[in-house]
Protein backbone atom coordinates (compact mmCIF):
# COMPACT_ATOMS: atom_id res chain seq x y z
CA UNK A 1 0.00 0.00 0.00
CA UNK A 2 1.16 3.24 -1.35
CA UNK A 3 1.56 6.66 1.34
CA UNK A 4 -1.07 8.44 -0.88
CA UNK A 5 -3.26 5.30 -0.39
CA UNK A 6 -2.70 4.47 2.99
CA UNK A 7 -3.22 8.18 3.97
CA UNK A 8 -6.66 7.79 2.23
CA UNK A 9 -7.82 4.68 3.91
CA UNK A 10 -6.96 6.34 7.43
CA UNK A 11 -8.69 9.14 6.24
CA UNK A 12 -11.90 6.77 5.48
CA UNK A 13 -11.44 5.02 8.98
CA UNK A 14 -10.98 8.23 11.01
CA UNK A 15 -14.61 9.89 9.44
CA UNK A 16 -16.13 5.87 10.32
CA UNK A 17 -14.59 6.42 13.63
CA UNK A 18 -15.87 9.93 14.64
CA UNK A 19 -19.13 8.89 12.58
CA UNK A 20 -19.60 5.70 15.27
CA UNK A 21 -18.50 8.29 18.14
CA UNK A 22 -21.24 10.39 17.77
CA UNK A 23 -23.53 7.37 17.53
CA UNK A 24 -22.54 5.82 20.68
CA UNK A 25 -23.24 9.12 22.19
CA UNK A 26 -26.25 9.42 21.13
CA UNK A 27 -26.08 12.48 19.02
CA UNK A 28 -26.95 10.87 15.21
CA UNK A 29 -29.65 8.97 15.53
CA UNK A 30 -31.00 8.72 11.49
CA UNK A 31 -29.69 6.52 8.58
CA UNK A 32 -26.44 5.99 8.19
CA UNK A 33 -26.93 5.96 4.11
CA UNK A 34 -24.16 7.98 2.36
CA UNK A 35 -21.88 8.29 5.84
CA UNK A 36 -18.16 7.53 5.74
CA UNK A 37 -17.44 6.62 2.12
CA UNK A 38 -15.87 3.62 1.19
CA UNK A 39 -16.13 1.42 4.68
CA UNK A 40 -18.04 -1.34 5.52
CA UNK A 41 -21.44 -0.86 7.11
CA UNK A 42 -23.24 -3.76 8.94
CA UNK A 43 -26.92 -5.25 9.04
CA UNK A 44 -26.78 -6.19 13.13
CA UNK A 45 -28.84 -9.33 14.75
CA UNK A 46 -28.18 -9.55 18.67
CA UNK A 47 -30.35 -13.29 19.88
CA UNK A 48 -30.44 -15.27 22.99
CA UNK A 49 -27.53 -17.73 23.32
CA UNK A 50 -29.81 -21.01 22.87
CA UNK A 51 -30.53 -19.37 19.12
CA UNK A 52 -27.02 -18.43 18.64
CA UNK A 53 -25.74 -21.47 17.06
CA UNK A 54 -28.92 -22.00 15.32
CA UNK A 55 -28.82 -18.59 13.61
CA UNK A 56 -24.98 -19.19 12.61
CA UNK A 57 -25.71 -22.39 10.76
CA UNK A 58 -28.82 -20.63 9.21
CA UNK A 59 -26.40 -17.88 7.89
CA UNK A 60 -23.88 -20.92 6.90
CA UNK A 61 -26.36 -22.23 4.93
CA UNK A 62 -27.53 -19.48 3.10
CA UNK A 63 -24.35 -17.09 2.69
CA UNK A 64 -26.31 -14.88 -0.05
CA UNK A 65 -29.24 -13.11 2.19
CA UNK A 66 -27.03 -13.71 4.95
CA UNK A 67 -22.96 -13.50 4.75
CA UNK A 68 -21.58 -12.92 8.37
CA UNK A 69 -18.79 -10.95 8.88
CA UNK A 70 -18.33 -10.62 12.40
CA UNK A 71 -19.87 -12.09 15.81
CA UNK A 72 -19.43 -12.01 19.52
CA UNK A 73 -18.61 -13.87 21.84
CA UNK A 74 -21.80 -14.53 24.42
CA UNK A 75 -22.78 -11.50 26.73
CA UNK A 76 -19.76 -9.39 25.02
CA UNK A 77 -21.13 -7.12 22.93
CA UNK A 78 -17.46 -6.21 21.17
CA UNK A 79 -16.36 -7.45 17.91
CA UNK A 80 -12.78 -6.91 17.40
CA UNK A 81 -12.67 -8.18 14.18
CA UNK A 82 -14.66 -4.80 12.53
CA UNK A 83 -12.90 -2.65 14.88
CA UNK A 84 -11.24 -2.43 18.14
CA UNK A 85 -13.66 -0.17 19.95
CA UNK A 86 -16.98 -1.10 18.30
CA UNK A 87 -19.55 -2.19 20.85
CA UNK A 88 -23.17 -3.57 19.81
CA UNK A 89 -24.71 -2.04 22.94
CA UNK A 90 -24.32 1.13 21.70
CA UNK A 91 -22.96 1.77 18.13
CA UNK A 92 -26.42 1.46 15.81
CA UNK A 93 -28.21 5.20 15.86
CA UNK A 94 -31.56 3.33 16.34
CA UNK A 95 -32.44 -0.54 17.38
CA UNK A 96 -35.58 -2.75 17.06
CA UNK A 97 -36.52 -4.47 19.84
CA UNK A 98 -38.49 -8.04 19.82
CA UNK A 99 -40.03 -10.31 22.34
CA UNK A 100 -41.87 -13.50 20.77
CA UNK A 101 -41.49 -11.83 17.56
CA UNK A 102 -43.15 -8.78 18.38
CA UNK A 103 -42.03 -5.33 18.57
CA UNK A 104 -42.00 -3.93 21.41
CA UNK A 105 -39.67 -0.98 21.23
CA UNK A 106 -37.16 1.37 19.34
CA UNK A 107 -34.07 2.64 21.56
CA UNK A 108 -31.33 4.92 20.48
CA UNK A 109 -28.70 2.43 22.76
CA UNK A 110 -29.28 -1.43 24.24
CA UNK A 111 -27.01 -0.85 26.99
CA UNK A 112 -29.77 -1.70 29.61
CA UNK A 113 -31.15 -4.92 27.58
CA UNK A 114 -27.90 -6.53 26.88
CA UNK A 115 -27.10 -9.57 29.09
CA UNK A 116 -24.61 -12.33 29.41
CA UNK A 117 -26.99 -14.58 27.29
CA UNK A 118 -26.83 -12.03 24.07
CA UNK A 119 -24.79 -13.38 21.35
CA UNK A 120 -24.65 -10.36 18.45
CA UNK A 121 -23.81 -11.16 14.90
CA UNK A 122 -22.80 -8.49 12.19
CA UNK A 123 -24.02 -8.87 8.13
CA UNK A 124 -22.46 -7.63 5.46
CA UNK A 125 -24.80 -5.49 3.65
CA UNK A 126 -25.48 -3.95 -0.06
CA UNK A 127 -23.87 -0.96 0.59
CA UNK A 128 -20.55 -2.14 -0.33
CA UNK A 129 -21.06 -4.10 -3.21
CA UNK A 130 -23.28 -0.88 -4.66
CA UNK A 131 -19.88 1.26 -3.59
CA UNK A 132 -18.07 -0.86 -6.19
CA UNK A 133 -20.68 -0.31 -8.80
CA UNK A 134 -20.56 3.27 -8.86
CA UNK A 135 -16.50 3.34 -8.35
CA UNK A 136 -16.75 1.54 -12.09
CA UNK A 137 -19.13 3.62 -12.96
CA UNK A 138 -22.71 1.54 -13.30
CA UNK A 139 -25.29 4.04 -12.54
CA UNK A 140 -28.32 2.81 -10.51
CA UNK A 141 -31.81 4.03 -10.85
CA UNK A 142 -32.66 4.26 -7.25
CA UNK A 143 -29.12 6.21 -6.03
CA UNK A 144 -30.14 8.95 -9.50
CA UNK A 145 -33.76 8.88 -7.87
CA UNK A 146 -32.95 9.14 -4.45
CA UNK A 147 -35.12 6.28 -3.04
CA UNK A 148 -34.55 2.82 -1.46
CA UNK A 149 -33.55 0.01 -3.25
CA UNK A 150 -37.01 -2.17 -4.32
CA UNK A 151 -37.04 -5.03 -2.16
CA UNK A 152 -39.47 -8.08 -3.07
CA UNK A 153 -40.35 -11.54 -0.92
CA UNK A 154 -39.34 -14.42 -3.44
CA UNK A 155 -41.09 -18.50 -3.84
CA UNK A 156 -37.01 -19.16 -3.68
CA UNK A 157 -36.86 -20.95 0.08
CA UNK A 158 -33.75 -20.70 2.17
CA UNK A 159 -32.24 -24.02 3.50
CA UNK A 160 -33.60 -24.27 6.87
CA UNK A 161 -32.70 -25.26 10.24
CA UNK A 162 -34.73 -26.48 13.40
CA UNK A 163 -36.58 -23.31 14.12
CA UNK A 164 -35.77 -20.95 11.34
CA UNK A 165 -36.94 -21.02 7.57
CA UNK A 166 -38.75 -18.77 5.03
CA UNK A 167 -38.22 -17.36 1.76
CA UNK A 168 -35.27 -15.51 0.68
CA UNK A 169 -35.94 -11.41 0.27
CA UNK A 170 -34.26 -9.68 -2.83
CA UNK A 171 -33.44 -6.36 -4.04
CA UNK A 172 -33.45 -5.71 -7.69
CA UNK A 173 -31.64 -3.20 -9.83
CA UNK A 174 -32.13 -2.73 -13.45
CA UNK A 175 -29.34 -2.54 -15.84
CA UNK A 176 -28.92 -2.92 -19.61
CA UNK A 177 -27.47 -6.88 -20.53
CA UNK A 178 -24.19 -5.25 -21.20
CA UNK A 179 -24.09 -3.11 -17.87
CA UNK A 180 -25.53 -6.33 -15.83
CA UNK A 181 -22.48 -8.18 -17.08
CA UNK A 182 -20.57 -5.95 -15.27
CA UNK A 183 -22.43 -5.68 -12.35
CA UNK A 184 -22.01 -9.22 -12.20
CA UNK A 185 -18.47 -9.20 -12.39
CA UNK A 186 -17.83 -7.01 -10.04
CA UNK A 187 -20.58 -8.22 -7.37
CA UNK A 188 -18.64 -11.97 -7.62
CA UNK A 189 -15.68 -10.37 -6.27
CA UNK A 190 -17.84 -9.26 -3.01
CA UNK A 191 -19.36 -12.41 -1.44
CA UNK A 192 -19.62 -11.19 2.20
CA UNK A 193 -21.91 -8.66 0.93
CA UNK A 194 -24.02 -11.16 -0.93
CA UNK A 195 -21.98 -11.60 -4.19
CA UNK A 196 -23.54 -11.75 -7.70
CA UNK A 197 -27.24 -11.70 -8.40
CA UNK A 198 -29.26 -14.41 -7.85
CA UNK A 199 -31.12 -13.74 -10.84
CA UNK A 200 -32.50 -11.61 -13.71
CA UNK A 201 -35.01 -11.16 -15.97
CA UNK A 202 -38.30 -12.35 -15.74
CA UNK A 203 -39.21 -11.64 -11.81
CA UNK A 204 -42.31 -14.18 -11.99
CA UNK A 205 -40.06 -16.79 -12.18
CA UNK A 206 -38.92 -16.19 -8.60
CA UNK A 207 -42.16 -15.36 -7.44
CA UNK A 208 -42.65 -11.55 -7.98
CA UNK A 209 -45.72 -11.26 -9.45
CA UNK A 210 -45.76 -7.25 -9.94
CA UNK A 211 -42.37 -6.14 -10.15
CA UNK A 212 -44.09 -2.47 -9.55
CA UNK A 213 -45.43 -3.52 -6.01
CA UNK A 214 -41.92 -3.77 -3.55
CA UNK A 215 -42.50 -5.01 -0.54
CA UNK A 216 -39.87 -2.49 0.66
CA UNK A 217 -38.62 0.71 -0.69
CA UNK A 218 -39.45 2.32 -3.54
CA UNK A 219 -40.25 0.31 -7.32
CA UNK A 220 -37.92 2.00 -10.06
CA UNK A 221 -38.90 2.11 -13.77
CA UNK A 222 -37.27 -0.30 -15.74
CA UNK A 223 -36.48 1.10 -19.30
CA UNK A 224 -36.03 0.00 -22.48
CA UNK A 225 -33.61 -2.85 -23.14
CA UNK A 226 -32.93 -2.78 -19.28
CA UNK A 227 -33.51 -6.10 -17.42
CA UNK A 228 -33.85 -6.51 -13.70
CA UNK A 229 -31.21 -7.94 -12.10
CA UNK A 230 -32.14 -9.40 -8.19
CA UNK A 231 -29.38 -10.01 -5.30
CA UNK A 232 -30.15 -11.64 -2.28
CA UNK A 233 -30.74 -9.14 0.41
CA UNK A 234 -29.92 -8.89 4.21
CA UNK A 235 -33.71 -8.01 4.95
CA UNK A 236 -33.78 -12.19 4.70
CA UNK A 237 -32.94 -12.78 7.82
CA UNK A 238 -34.64 -10.51 9.58
CA UNK A 239 -37.79 -11.74 7.80
CA UNK A 240 -37.16 -15.38 8.91
CA UNK A 241 -36.49 -14.32 12.81
CA UNK A 242 -39.59 -12.44 12.41
CA UNK A 243 -41.83 -15.48 11.82
CA UNK A 244 -39.88 -17.64 14.18
CA UNK A 245 -40.56 -15.56 17.02
CA UNK A 246 -37.51 -16.24 19.55
CA UNK A 247 -38.59 -15.01 23.06
CA UNK A 248 -36.01 -12.22 22.80
CA UNK A 249 -34.01 -10.47 19.75
CA UNK A 250 -32.73 -7.13 19.15
CA UNK A 251 -31.70 -5.85 15.34
CA UNK A 252 -30.75 -2.75 14.37
CA UNK A 253 -33.55 -0.35 12.69
CA UNK A 254 -34.12 -0.43 8.62
CA UNK A 255 -31.16 1.81 7.28
CA UNK A 256 -29.54 2.50 10.67
CA UNK A 257 -26.33 0.08 10.67
CA UNK A 258 -22.92 -0.16 12.40
CA UNK A 259 -20.19 1.68 10.94
CA UNK A 260 -16.89 -1.01 11.22
CA UNK A 261 -13.10 -0.21 10.50
CA UNK A 262 -13.18 -1.96 7.82
CA UNK A 263 -12.91 -1.27 4.21
CA UNK A 264 -15.42 -2.22 0.99
CA UNK A 265 -12.04 -2.81 -0.68
CA UNK A 266 -10.92 -4.99 1.56
CA UNK A 267 -13.91 -7.15 1.29
CA UNK A 268 -13.20 -7.80 -2.39
CA UNK A 269 -11.80 -11.67 -3.02
CA UNK A 270 -10.14 -10.86 -5.97
CA UNK B 1 1.68 -28.12 -8.77
CA UNK B 2 1.10 -31.83 -6.93
CA UNK B 3 2.37 -35.28 -8.34
CA UNK B 4 -0.87 -36.09 -9.59
CA UNK B 5 -2.30 -33.09 -11.60
CA UNK B 6 1.21 -32.88 -13.18
CA UNK B 7 0.99 -36.39 -14.13
CA UNK B 8 -2.52 -35.91 -16.04
CA UNK B 9 -1.44 -32.20 -17.57
CA UNK B 10 1.80 -34.51 -19.21
CA UNK B 11 -1.19 -36.94 -20.46
CA UNK B 12 -3.33 -33.73 -22.23
CA UNK B 13 -0.02 -32.72 -23.56
CA UNK B 14 1.48 -36.10 -24.58
CA UNK B 15 -1.74 -36.71 -26.49
CA UNK B 16 -1.71 -32.72 -28.29
CA UNK B 17 1.36 -33.96 -29.42
CA UNK B 18 0.26 -37.22 -30.96
CA UNK B 19 -2.69 -36.04 -32.75
CA UNK B 20 -0.31 -32.59 -34.02
CA UNK B 21 2.12 -35.20 -35.71
CA UNK B 22 -0.71 -37.08 -37.02
CA UNK B 23 -2.30 -34.10 -38.63
CA UNK B 24 1.54 -32.79 -39.53
CA UNK B 25 2.16 -36.07 -41.20
CA UNK B 26 -1.32 -36.16 -43.16
CA UNK B 27 -3.21 -39.15 -41.62
CA UNK B 28 -5.79 -36.51 -39.76
CA UNK B 29 -7.49 -34.09 -42.29
CA UNK B 30 -10.79 -33.66 -40.51
CA UNK B 31 -12.89 -31.30 -37.52
CA UNK B 32 -10.55 -31.48 -33.81
CA UNK B 33 -13.13 -31.16 -32.07
CA UNK B 34 -13.14 -32.91 -28.74
CA UNK B 35 -9.22 -33.99 -29.18
CA UNK B 36 -7.13 -33.47 -26.71
CA UNK B 37 -9.27 -32.10 -24.42
CA UNK B 38 -8.17 -29.63 -21.77
CA UNK B 39 -5.61 -28.14 -24.45
CA UNK B 40 -5.94 -24.96 -26.18
CA UNK B 41 -6.88 -24.87 -29.61
CA UNK B 42 -6.01 -21.90 -31.84
CA UNK B 43 -7.85 -20.29 -35.08
CA UNK B 44 -5.14 -19.54 -37.62
CA UNK B 45 -5.18 -16.18 -39.99
CA UNK B 46 -1.93 -15.88 -42.08
CA UNK B 47 -1.36 -12.74 -43.89
CA UNK B 48 1.35 -10.88 -45.94
CA UNK B 49 3.69 -8.74 -43.87
CA UNK B 50 2.10 -5.50 -45.53
CA UNK B 51 -1.25 -6.33 -43.37
CA UNK B 52 0.33 -8.18 -40.05
CA UNK B 53 0.65 -5.24 -38.12
CA UNK B 54 -2.70 -3.76 -38.95
CA UNK B 55 -3.81 -7.02 -38.18
CA UNK B 56 -2.70 -7.23 -34.71
CA UNK B 57 -3.81 -3.48 -34.15
CA UNK B 58 -7.27 -4.77 -34.98
CA UNK B 59 -7.15 -7.79 -32.64
CA UNK B 60 -5.41 -5.02 -29.91
CA UNK B 61 -8.47 -2.75 -30.35
CA UNK B 62 -10.96 -5.73 -30.70
CA UNK B 63 -9.76 -8.34 -28.08
CA UNK B 64 -13.49 -10.14 -27.56
CA UNK B 65 -13.56 -11.43 -31.03
CA UNK B 66 -9.99 -11.64 -31.63
CA UNK B 67 -7.84 -12.76 -28.67
CA UNK B 68 -4.58 -13.20 -30.33
CA UNK B 69 -2.52 -15.96 -28.00
CA UNK B 70 0.43 -16.22 -30.50
CA UNK B 71 1.82 -14.87 -33.32
CA UNK B 72 5.01 -15.59 -36.05
CA UNK B 73 8.46 -13.93 -36.99
CA UNK B 74 8.13 -12.76 -40.17
CA UNK B 75 8.62 -15.97 -42.76
CA UNK B 76 8.98 -18.47 -39.67
CA UNK B 77 5.88 -20.56 -39.56
CA UNK B 78 7.10 -21.74 -35.65
CA UNK B 79 5.12 -20.13 -32.64
CA UNK B 80 6.89 -21.77 -29.73
CA UNK B 81 5.17 -19.90 -27.17
CA UNK B 82 2.22 -22.23 -28.03
CA UNK B 83 4.15 -25.30 -28.64
CA UNK B 84 8.18 -26.20 -29.22
CA UNK B 85 7.10 -27.93 -32.33
CA UNK B 86 4.67 -26.21 -33.88
CA UNK B 87 4.58 -25.25 -37.42
CA UNK B 88 2.11 -23.30 -38.82
CA UNK B 89 2.81 -24.48 -42.30
CA UNK B 90 1.54 -28.40 -41.53
CA UNK B 91 -0.04 -28.40 -38.13
CA UNK B 92 -3.70 -27.55 -39.00
CA UNK B 93 -5.75 -30.68 -40.44
CA UNK B 94 -7.08 -28.36 -43.10
CA UNK B 95 -6.44 -25.00 -44.97
CA UNK B 96 -8.20 -22.17 -46.83
CA UNK B 97 -6.08 -20.47 -49.28
CA UNK B 98 -7.58 -16.68 -50.59
CA UNK B 99 -6.19 -14.59 -53.15
CA UNK B 100 -7.82 -10.99 -53.16
CA UNK B 101 -10.86 -12.26 -50.81
CA UNK B 102 -11.74 -14.68 -52.81
CA UNK B 103 -11.37 -18.26 -51.53
CA UNK B 104 -9.12 -20.67 -54.34
CA UNK B 105 -7.84 -23.75 -52.31
CA UNK B 106 -8.68 -25.91 -50.04
CA UNK B 107 -5.04 -27.87 -48.61
CA UNK B 108 -4.08 -30.03 -46.20
CA UNK B 109 -0.84 -28.27 -45.59
CA UNK B 110 0.62 -24.70 -46.68
CA UNK B 111 4.26 -25.65 -47.23
CA UNK B 112 4.22 -24.64 -50.74
CA UNK B 113 2.72 -21.76 -50.08
CA UNK B 114 4.71 -20.93 -47.34
CA UNK B 115 6.93 -17.93 -48.20
CA UNK B 116 9.57 -14.97 -45.91
CA UNK B 117 6.35 -12.52 -46.47
CA UNK B 118 3.81 -14.66 -44.37
CA UNK B 119 3.06 -13.92 -40.53
CA UNK B 120 1.01 -16.05 -38.50
CA UNK B 121 -1.45 -15.61 -35.86
CA UNK B 122 -3.18 -17.64 -33.50
CA UNK B 123 -6.67 -16.70 -31.92
CA UNK B 124 -7.91 -17.99 -28.63
CA UNK B 125 -11.29 -20.16 -29.39
CA UNK B 126 -14.67 -21.08 -27.77
CA UNK B 127 -13.80 -24.59 -27.23
CA UNK B 128 -11.57 -23.50 -24.20
CA UNK B 129 -14.13 -21.44 -22.07
CA UNK B 130 -16.66 -24.07 -23.33
CA UNK B 131 -14.57 -26.85 -21.58
CA UNK B 132 -14.23 -25.06 -18.38
CA UNK B 133 -18.28 -24.62 -18.56
CA UNK B 134 -18.35 -27.95 -18.93
CA UNK B 135 -16.41 -29.04 -16.03
CA UNK B 136 -17.98 -26.41 -14.12
CA UNK B 137 -21.67 -28.60 -15.17
CA UNK B 138 -23.13 -26.40 -17.07
CA UNK B 139 -24.48 -27.90 -19.80
CA UNK B 140 -24.99 -26.94 -23.10
CA UNK B 141 -27.58 -27.11 -25.87
CA UNK B 142 -25.28 -27.32 -29.25
CA UNK B 143 -23.04 -30.14 -26.93
CA UNK B 144 -26.24 -31.81 -26.08
CA UNK B 145 -27.95 -31.77 -29.52
CA UNK B 146 -24.03 -32.91 -30.96
CA UNK B 147 -24.52 -29.59 -33.64
CA UNK B 148 -22.13 -26.80 -33.61
CA UNK B 149 -22.58 -23.67 -31.90
CA UNK B 150 -25.12 -21.11 -33.71
CA UNK B 151 -23.15 -18.29 -35.39
CA UNK B 152 -24.92 -15.24 -36.22
CA UNK B 153 -23.96 -11.19 -37.60
CA UNK B 154 -24.57 -8.74 -35.15
CA UNK B 155 -25.19 -4.96 -35.50
CA UNK B 156 -21.85 -3.66 -33.29
CA UNK B 157 -19.05 -2.42 -34.99
CA UNK B 158 -15.98 -3.69 -34.50
CA UNK B 159 -13.02 -0.79 -33.88
CA UNK B 160 -11.91 -0.69 -37.13
CA UNK B 161 -8.30 0.35 -38.67
CA UNK B 162 -7.62 1.32 -41.73
CA UNK B 163 -8.45 -1.58 -43.62
CA UNK B 164 -10.07 -3.74 -41.73
CA UNK B 165 -13.43 -3.04 -40.21
CA UNK B 166 -16.86 -4.90 -40.31
CA UNK B 167 -19.67 -6.28 -37.64
CA UNK B 168 -18.76 -8.44 -34.46
CA UNK B 169 -20.12 -12.21 -35.22
CA UNK B 170 -21.39 -13.56 -31.99
CA UNK B 171 -22.07 -17.81 -31.30
CA UNK B 172 -25.10 -18.11 -28.58
CA UNK B 173 -25.75 -20.48 -25.76
CA UNK B 174 -28.73 -20.62 -23.77
CA UNK B 175 -29.16 -20.92 -20.49
CA UNK B 176 -31.27 -20.39 -17.25
CA UNK B 177 -30.85 -17.56 -15.71
CA UNK B 178 -29.13 -18.60 -12.60
CA UNK B 179 -26.71 -20.73 -14.82
CA UNK B 180 -25.84 -17.46 -17.43
CA UNK B 181 -24.67 -15.60 -14.02
CA UNK B 182 -22.97 -18.66 -13.08
CA UNK B 183 -20.98 -18.72 -16.84
CA UNK B 184 -20.65 -14.92 -16.88
CA UNK B 185 -17.91 -15.90 -13.89
CA UNK B 186 -16.89 -18.89 -15.00
CA UNK B 187 -16.26 -17.51 -18.64
CA UNK B 188 -14.26 -13.78 -17.71
CA UNK B 189 -11.74 -15.91 -16.27
CA UNK B 190 -10.65 -16.52 -19.71
CA UNK B 191 -10.17 -13.08 -21.70
CA UNK B 192 -7.82 -15.04 -23.96
CA UNK B 193 -10.54 -17.20 -25.58
CA UNK B 194 -13.22 -14.48 -25.95
CA UNK B 195 -14.20 -13.84 -22.70
CA UNK B 196 -17.29 -12.89 -20.69
CA UNK B 197 -20.36 -12.63 -23.19
CA UNK B 198 -21.39 -9.29 -24.90
CA UNK B 199 -24.96 -9.50 -24.36
CA UNK B 200 -27.89 -11.50 -23.21
CA UNK B 201 -31.63 -11.55 -23.96
CA UNK B 202 -33.40 -9.84 -26.50
CA UNK B 203 -31.09 -10.68 -29.82
CA UNK B 204 -32.86 -7.47 -31.51
CA UNK B 205 -30.81 -5.18 -29.30
CA UNK B 206 -27.79 -6.52 -31.02
CA UNK B 207 -29.05 -6.57 -34.76
CA UNK B 208 -30.50 -10.19 -34.65
CA UNK B 209 -33.85 -10.28 -36.19
CA UNK B 210 -34.53 -14.52 -36.16
CA UNK B 211 -32.84 -16.27 -33.27
CA UNK B 212 -33.85 -19.63 -35.67
CA UNK B 213 -31.71 -18.62 -38.51
CA UNK B 214 -28.13 -18.52 -37.91
CA UNK B 215 -25.39 -17.37 -40.21
CA UNK B 216 -23.38 -20.54 -39.16
CA UNK B 217 -23.90 -23.77 -37.24
CA UNK B 218 -27.53 -24.98 -36.32
CA UNK B 219 -29.76 -22.80 -33.87
CA UNK B 220 -30.99 -24.61 -30.86
CA UNK B 221 -33.90 -24.14 -28.95
CA UNK B 222 -34.67 -21.90 -26.30
CA UNK B 223 -36.74 -23.38 -23.47
CA UNK B 224 -38.84 -22.24 -20.77
CA UNK B 225 -37.34 -19.75 -18.97
CA UNK B 226 -33.87 -19.49 -20.98
CA UNK B 227 -32.23 -16.64 -21.83
CA UNK B 228 -29.85 -16.88 -25.16
CA UNK B 229 -26.40 -15.78 -24.21
CA UNK B 230 -23.80 -13.88 -26.79
CA UNK B 231 -19.70 -14.62 -26.64
CA UNK B 232 -18.26 -12.43 -28.93
CA UNK B 233 -16.99 -15.34 -31.75
CA UNK B 234 -13.67 -15.98 -33.50
CA UNK B 235 -15.09 -16.07 -36.89
CA UNK B 236 -15.05 -12.14 -37.05
CA UNK B 237 -11.62 -11.75 -38.20
CA UNK B 238 -12.57 -13.85 -40.79
CA UNK B 239 -15.24 -12.05 -41.82
CA UNK B 240 -13.25 -8.64 -41.83
CA UNK B 241 -10.56 -10.53 -43.70
CA UNK B 242 -13.18 -11.80 -46.15
CA UNK B 243 -14.64 -8.00 -46.76
CA UNK B 244 -11.10 -6.29 -46.94
CA UNK B 245 -9.98 -8.62 -49.66
CA UNK B 246 -5.71 -8.53 -48.80
CA UNK B 247 -3.90 -9.89 -51.85
CA UNK B 248 -3.37 -13.28 -50.60
CA UNK B 249 -4.59 -14.92 -47.11
CA UNK B 250 -4.77 -18.33 -45.60
CA UNK B 251 -6.76 -19.58 -42.54
CA UNK B 252 -7.37 -22.88 -41.26
CA UNK B 253 -11.21 -24.04 -41.96
CA UNK B 254 -13.63 -23.96 -39.73
CA UNK B 255 -13.81 -26.62 -37.03
CA UNK B 256 -10.07 -27.62 -38.25
CA UNK B 257 -7.86 -26.11 -35.60
CA UNK B 258 -4.15 -25.61 -34.31
CA UNK B 259 -3.60 -28.05 -31.30
CA UNK B 260 -1.51 -26.48 -29.06
CA UNK B 261 0.61 -27.82 -25.98
CA UNK B 262 -0.95 -25.02 -23.14
CA UNK B 263 -3.89 -26.59 -20.79
CA UNK B 264 -7.02 -24.44 -21.22
CA UNK B 265 -6.73 -24.14 -16.93
CA UNK B 266 -3.03 -21.92 -17.68
CA UNK B 267 -5.25 -19.51 -19.59
CA UNK B 268 -7.22 -18.79 -16.61
CA UNK B 269 -6.47 -15.33 -15.16
CA UNK B 270 -7.80 -15.94 -12.06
Amino acid sequence: MDAITQGNTHHLRDAARQARLDIRAGNWQSLTTGMAPGIVQGNLVMLPRDWAAEFQQFCRLNPKPCPLIGMTAPGDPRVPELGDDIDLSTDAPMYRVFRDGELVDEVPDIRALWDDDLVGFVLGCSYSFEDALVQSGLPMRHLENDTKVPIYRTSIETAPTERLRGPMIVSMRPFQPVDAIRAIQITSRFPNVHGAPIHFGDPARIGIDDINVAEYGSPVDIRDGEVPVFWACGVTPQSVIEVAKPPFCITHKAGHLLLTDRLNAEFAVL
